[in-house]
């Protein structure tokens, strides 16, 4: 299908048209090309923008938005989260990845990252609706002395890349997961280190997100969850890190030095009473930040473009400089260091030849005019109810209020229905 | 007029019917009451909630939006807000307020506090579009050889109040202002001070919003900002200040025994640099605290719910602990401790006999659901966009997406169109 956006503002082009061919961008310009298209959007008072990257979530926790709130994190997790998780079943992950990508194709998210288990469920929502997702079944290991590759996570890991990596189309791909340095031994980390050194793939982690955590492998492995990683090996893969708050300046250079992608979750840090991400030290360090929301549970919303306004401006707030990072950066982070992370790299940003990952935002409305700059409008003022449009591989998910791939209505009952039958 | 609520869920009282006869709430019961109405407003899946408090913002600054951003305090103030101010026109401040309304109208806002100059255009839109507002002439002098009777500004303030205050049904009141402590000579405070002393109004001044203010302050007086406004007989009258970032555990104990209202507005102290309020000491030291936006050109929306959820996840990140406060608090603050702010004690809360300020939220959104509980789907995942309905003292402002009192496209375009001829 070939489709023309009709000149307006492309962010980081000025005022082009935009053609898209199949599922990529075939054509940015000044002048209207001249050739037959199936299809002309009227982008008048709309803004273009590369589609936005959730580079860390846990789509099927959509279930527990607003279950357990305002409690010290350990009484949340255990008497809220835990005993919740215990009773989940492959039919309420199906149901929350569907309410968290249909969240996400509203608030302009092409892509997410997704670190969870009963992940089969996760996949064929990301098939279904014609979202883009890097999904990992994550592993937890408490026995020292078990046999890894016996082990039932890693299994699952193992078949879950087999069954889907690299399925519909490209848009899905299987990463592999340790869910942390503290859930897991060191032998676990070890063998999936040495089992996926060379693969088609990449690793997804939680990294020092708590001072109890960071402090705890301290006293335990006399090294931080960095070093922890890196002596294991994890790190000659492509590896993302999602909150790394209480990493030192050591662990930094060590995250540079591999390339590895740090993902910041400026709403989930804050409201779990985590702390704050050194977020410039990171970019200053040359490492690539991506964006990320974490479930709802703890955020309670799947929304990229509240959490790129919160990480700005607490940014400014924590340097006490409201010059530190500009707006131009903050973009990087939702978009194109998005699909750095993902390993997306005809991805997240609006050039010919990339996939066609457009959203379109009306901003002509009371909160965002006057316009001064296209950059400061999408960073400072605009919010994801903004989002008119969102097209991913060149396939139009959400216009006007209306999905083309999924039933909200359908999606939102089932989810209500679930609720009430699993708390009742 | 007489209206009714369908049965649906009100915030602090749980699922119920609500009239509202003339300006005032008439009944709220589980009981459909038996009499006629001349409308039955339909609240399928909506919840019912009282209308929201801006208790610090410049309106009249709406057409700076954007305009300067991720520069230093410094340059932005001397390079980009005050060339700007000094040009301003009567024209501006009407237009820019008239576009700040419409956007808090859309946001949930019933009322707001507005310190700035020109005001008469702003009085004018308030009176227009039936929203309510304390607003103020800020006053400046840095001559401590003058007459403070003489002055131009205290001249203002005084026939603003003389003829707008407690006017448009008592929608609009007028309150006095000095712009902040480093913007005055001492003799103009004390002035001030006894001049407003017993008369029916209050003050609302910025207070030790930057360190270089309040330590600025301590360096010429021997006192802080608040001792010294204290000292000059200020707080015999009831006074609102707004930022409050810098005060010491001391000024709160003053803040506190004169029943002053704080205004804390965390998008803009993170946004310019500030830093962060100290709120939960407030809270626990029981000072009444508010919520603010600031002006658009250091926010950039003027948006009550974006600063509610701001104002709890910062708290909790601060405090590094997520119950610091719990999630009603904070509900509060953008309601009936904004009512309290602006002298309004049949207001900010949903109870018969009150003004009916009310607006409903759409929560069957996919941003929303499921719902365990109404105060958690508004604190920590109900956005403005899901607001749906505005009443002001009885009159219905907006509707399903249209306003009632404004025309939004003409004020749109209008402010389009004099952001074109001012910066051209």
């Amino acid at each position: 299908m070939k489709i023309l956006f009709e000149k307006t503002t492309v962010m980081g082009h000025g005022e082009c048209y935009v053609a898209v061919d199949g599922e990529r961008i075939s054509y940015i310009g000044q002048d209207r090309p001249n050739e037959e298209f199936d299809r002309i959007i009227d982008t008048r008072d709309k803004l273009i923008c590369p589609g936005l990257y959730n580079c860390h979530t846990h789509s099927a926790m959509q279930f527990l938005r607003g279950y357990g709130e305002d409690l010290p994190l350990d009484r949340w997790l255990n008497e809220k989260i835990f005993p919740a998780e215990d009773r989940l079943t492959k039919e309420i992950v199906y149901k929350s990845s569907m309410l968290a990508i249909a969240e996400m194709i509203r608030n302009g998210i092409c892509s997410f990252s997704d670190m969870y288990y009963f992940c089969d469920q996760t996949a064929e929502a990301v098939g279904k609706t014609g979202m883009k997702a890097n999904i990992c079944r994550s592993i937890v290991s408490f026995d020292p002395n078990m046999d890894p590759k016996e082990d039932s996570r890693f299994k699952e890991s193992k078949e879950l890349y087999d069954n889907y990596h690299n399925s519909f189309g490209g848009r899905l791909k299987v990463d592999f997961s340790l869910h942390a340095e503290y859930t897991n031994v060191e032998p676990m980390v070890r063998f999936c280190a040495d089992y996926v050194r060379g693969m088609d793939t990449s690793f997804q982690i939680h990294l020092s997100e708590t001072e109890n955590e960071h402090k705890g492998c301290i006293e335990k492995y006399n090294v931080t969850p960095t070093a922890f990683f890196e002596r294991n090996g994890i790190l000659d893969t492509p590896t993302t890190f999602a909150h790394c708050v209480w990493v030192s300046d050591e662990d930094m250079d060590i995250l540079k030095k591999h390339n590895a992608t740090v993902v910041h979750n400026p709403a989930s840090n804050l409201k779990l009473g985590s702390g704050v991400m050194p977020l410039s030290k990171m970019l200053k360090k040359g490492i690539n930040v991506a964006l990320g929301t974490d479930s709802s549970a703890s955020n309670n919303t799947l929304d990229i473009l509240k959490e790129l306004y919160l990480a700005a401006i607490l940014q400014k707030g924590i340097d006490r400089d409201p010059a530190s990072i500009k707006a131009e950066e903050y973009v990087k982070l939702a978009t194109v260091n998005g699909a750095k992370c993902q390993n997306r790299p005809d991805s997240g940003s609006i050039e010919v030849g990339n996939k066609a990952d457009i959203i379109m935002l009306d901003v002509d409305s009371v909160n965002n005019i006057p316009i001064f700059s296209p950059v400061y409008t999408l960073v400072y003022s605009a919010n994801s109810s903004n989002v008119c449009f969102n097209m991913v591989d060149g396939q139009i998910l959400y216009e006007n209020g209306e999905y083309t791939t999924l039933d909200e209505e359908k999606v939102k009952y089932e989810m209500k229905e679930l609720k009430k039958s699993f708390f009742a």
